[in-house]
């Protein structure tokens, strides 16, 4: 595994396991978080071996969101000139959404894994995974609008497509605490687990499932789930039959049909 | 009523029940499935005299989804030019998809009675419907994962306006059954009676409600709610604006104003 | 205040009460109403001392939609000529709702607060409120079905971004009712109060909690939300990018950052 | 005819002659321009008399833009806060928006005749028109850019419909002069006429040709072209299916098939 | 080849002549035609040996747009009620839409040959070709204004992908006749032929090489142009690349490749 | 300036030139060339210094498109599955189109100078860029159709949004040859001239206007139009006001107001 800053990165049996490593920061996103997680999701991405993703926390917690001393940082930068300001926070934030980018786009599912704190930027990146699973203890708040601001690297992008308008809004204008239940009950996570050990467990139970599965059927899957937030019923039709024109020529259809005949676990190329 | 090869249709007091009959086959979806069910819907929308249908499945089970024999014989017709066998599969996609697109753009409500097994397909179909209702006995399953290719029939494109994103993704990516308390949770089905005769009798029951109704304005709501799937509400608000302007001057209202002030039941025309 | 006819308008503590004030006709929208909504929310818009809405109902309902006098007024107005009357219908309704579309787009946040009847105009009124709080005797019917019409002054545009597809299109397609037990399970309202006056207690505490932050992160924050129900992520992310390039130059920020050093509450300016 | 401070307006014949009317300042747009421009498309909009409207420049010039004064006025507005100063020129330049939004969304064909100059703003308020004549003299200057500013009055929206993209972009990053000759030949006007006495004969000419077709094919018409500037071809024929399901059902038709039949000029009804 | 009633069709080295053949009618579009096209045009898509088709007119005029006796008919089959009226007229616009949206969606290149009346429906007809050629006495006009009524079936919808908003409006609004040159220097034809033989001899001449070429990669380039009409530029690389994904598969490419190495014709197989 | 293997760069008064510099072989577009580009035009990006960017072809002709030797090598690395060859393909297809995405995202103007040939993947280059000038003995050919393929590196996505649907489909259908003049003619070139070197300078002319005007005004204004593309008009009005909320706070405006004053030229900072 190469090193990294702020990751630990494990790639065992298919299943990458991407963990944010800072715990006595409560796993704050420094610099070398947000240009870290851009190369590991190419890598990932790149890498047929890893067919699912498992994103944690070391420690008590998840994340507590961005680090307040990268946001003093910018801050620093800024000049005279309104304008030339504005030109350089644009492609800063610009730049921060593109680390999230690399997580939603990244062609095999991302299982977020939360126990302890998830808040502000935290909540920004579960929302580009795929599924989200939590410990019992865990919270969660949309705490950038007692920043000063609006949340500005996905949470307001993606969670309308996960959760409900109404709680959204709630949640969004008060920054008021989510506990594990209630992140269950309105979609934002799909199991609550008793405690963080029998959480990772699941949760890798879960990645196992999908990592025995076709990785064309996979990514297919993903590609699809996530064309069709921004697309019509229509497009997404048209796209799935051109998409399958070519996959359902690939040899795991045969694998599959195979096997499930003979009764037997297929096993599928990478 | 017409006969066919694997449904059986009648229509009684304005309600057409459309059944998938072939209960020895666990009604799979074969090829006379594909091509009558366009027909019948063909009849639906032409026929003025349906205001509402119940889609069912003959027998224990709703549908275990398409015929393996009909899979096979697609694949049997593939030549050696993977560009013409694209450009095949491409055109048979989009024509398994018109089957399932006929339910869907039907302007008369269709309401999917579910027991037993609702595997692969038949969620390509359900999801096609308006509502969905279960039996206790029912479970759901996006089977086509374990078939090594992604759904392609509607299932990927049309769930995610139905049940939230977090719990589809993992329904689609692991294949694992859904039982029919969970699909009522989820949203997938709006509710669950203790067996099948119950069932079909609590559809029955809301299709008769639908019946009494205006068609004038039963379709006008079907058509616009279909349409805000897909479009942004400017456009649904200028939509429907534009429509009732001709539709407010239907008798309709008028009727609708008597009976309410009379306390009476309106009684609509075709 | 100014006055109004159909409405009671109060301004305390950066919250505004707009309050429908025709309890004796249990809040039915008259021709006043439609007007008088328009300016009341254009007022809100302007005036910075405003940081929130509460909107809720005189007397034991909520409202029960529509004046059946303006509907027959309108009704009188027409001519011979189906064409110029559909001309004419086409504005009448645009009109009406740019009423409620006020209420959508106004830059603060709209919180209803619903006891008693909430019927056919009535649920077009809340679907363009960010939030929707309920009395428990509170019930909802989208009535227009039985008016012979399909809705056409936002239910069914805007519900589909706030409920689930199945259960809308049973409640549209059937008028039924839905008690506020219901209403909370299926997301349309955030919360059940046992009665009126715990409502107006309840959502009044979180009006305050919302007008106590930064007015810039609120009103980024739903511009953002109410955006996403129509654009894709990729555009809300560029948005958001070209947003914040200004608003982060914002003292909010400063402000929200020292006060969050030194253990107290921040005081944002309007 | 009401009286306005920076236009002449007249209602002949159907056809409403809309005139800037500030020749010794050139026709610059000052704060009377943006208010008054809305009334009077309110004005046109609601009055079913008016057909088809002209809008065109009293003096040697069509219009130099937007004015100074007004410009400095704003800036002279804002105060220290980039936030709060953000928020407020947004605002603005939505109203100014609005303005010219007036004149695209007017239901009635607007036709602009040009003659001198037609500068920086003039190109925003020409491009929300229908359709574009010029006298030889006239020139175009997309001057913003000189200004220190992207146009944020319809210019960079609404040309890209109209012109060519290529050229577009070189006139709108130099900003230089385009003669009638050019206009022509690249699509911005229609036809150039030798002077601004032929140049209103003719365009009042081509008025008068619409002011004699059925207005309620005529404004269909412009409701979907444009339409089309934003939406699918799928869209835009549904869209007209839907209009036209009521508007066939007008007596135009009839009277138009009867005067043609005997060869008459058909009369229709405002 | 099959008999029809208003169509004579030949197909004769991969080009399919489609002739509408009502010469002394002026090849007014009857019922038969709208039919009989989409029938057509199912062949055409069905049978690959078909790769390009010459839609042309039969006598002195392309044709003279729909038949009037058509429209008698449909006028003649409605009732008293409004409402149903327009839900009977707006299925049978969709249906006629549909005769050529055959036209556009079927996946061969159609090229339009006009001599002589090309009005009305015509128009329509052709905005749904992929080209258009002329002999230098046709003329256009967008004919529908002068019948009272908005054209329906495609001529606003695809026109203003095809020319210039500023003249279609013009032409739009006053029906007025423009001939082949004007026709040429606006876009709406690529190339005036000095008559109707040479005319013929040009259009087929740009069939056959268009016949010549890989149909893998025709049919691939027709359908990108079409998507693109609607769909953003980053939808349209996604699209291509998932299509290209099977069809860089293809021999085509070698065959292409080889015949340019030995300075050969490359022979395709359809 | 950095060296490359497939370009040459030079930045003088705030204007790159980026020269392909392959001319012994025809500058075709081998992996150093896909891979530079996006290093290049990085740096545009990223250097505020540059202001505007001239692009040309080293020697008689422009570019000859994709290297062949560099299609060969893709097609080496096909293994025997057909579902995952496409996976490779797909993701090499996107890696290739994020190349031209460089140019066409990057925020300063591109103007490409072209004499010679512009073949194939030069014609989707040029696409990618702002402005497009040639020499008089330019000729265009979209020549990917005698390849067996559809062109998937931009032509088919962004040329519809440059020059008329008819004239594109019958380019590429046939990929024919348009020389200099017929390619100004379509809208292709904004200008033609005599000779290789009078092009440079003609485009050196024009690239100085823009670099001495605001590069906040400049970068703003080509945001815009790049947006229009693929948004609505209310969208890009809205867009542009968010946008100018920032920008118009910069000092440019002050510097631009007063040099108009003084009658002198402002000067910007970068």
């Amino acid at each position: 595994m190469t090193d990294y800053q702020a990751f630990h990165v494990e790639l065992n049996d298919h299943i990458a396991h991407v963990q944010i490593n800072r715990p006595d920061k409560v796993n704050a996103m420094n610099a070398a978080f947000w240009r870290e997680i851009v190369e590991i999701f190419q890598w990932v991405d790149d890498t047929e071996a890893v067919r699912v993703v498992v994103l944690s926390g070391a420690g008590k917690h998840f994340s507590a969101g961005i680090d307040l001393g990268l946001l003093a940082s910018v801050a620093s930068e800024l000049g005279k000139d309104t304008g030339r300001n504005a030109r350089a926070l644009r492609r800063k934030i610009l730049d921060m959404q593109a680390s999230f980018n690399a997580v939603d786009h990244c062609r095999k599912p991302v299982l977020a894994a939360v126990q302890g704190y998830c808040i502000g930027g935290a909540i920004d990146l579960i929302a580009a995974c795929d599924m989200r699973y939590a410990a019992a203890d865990a919270h969660f708040s949309i705490k950038e609008v007692d920043m000063g601001m609006a949340a500005d690297v996905g949470t307001l992008q993606r969670l309308p497509r996960i959760i409900g308008d109404g709680i959204l809004r709630e949640l969004a204008y008060t920054g008021r605490k989510v506990d594990a239940e209630e992140a269950r009950s309105i979609g934002l996570v799909n199991r609550v687990y008793p405690d963080a050990a029998s959480l990772l467990e699941g949760v890798f139970s879960i990645a196992r499932e999908i990592a025995a599965k076709s990785p064309i059927a996979v990514s297919g899957t993903k590609t699809m789930i996530g064309y069709m937030r921004d697309h019509s019923i229509a497009d997404g039709l048209e796209y799935i039959a051109t998409w399958n024109a070519a996959m359902l020529q690939s040899t795991d259809l045969r694998v599959a049909m195979a096997a499930s005949m003979s009764k037997q676990t297929p096993q599928f190329d990478d």
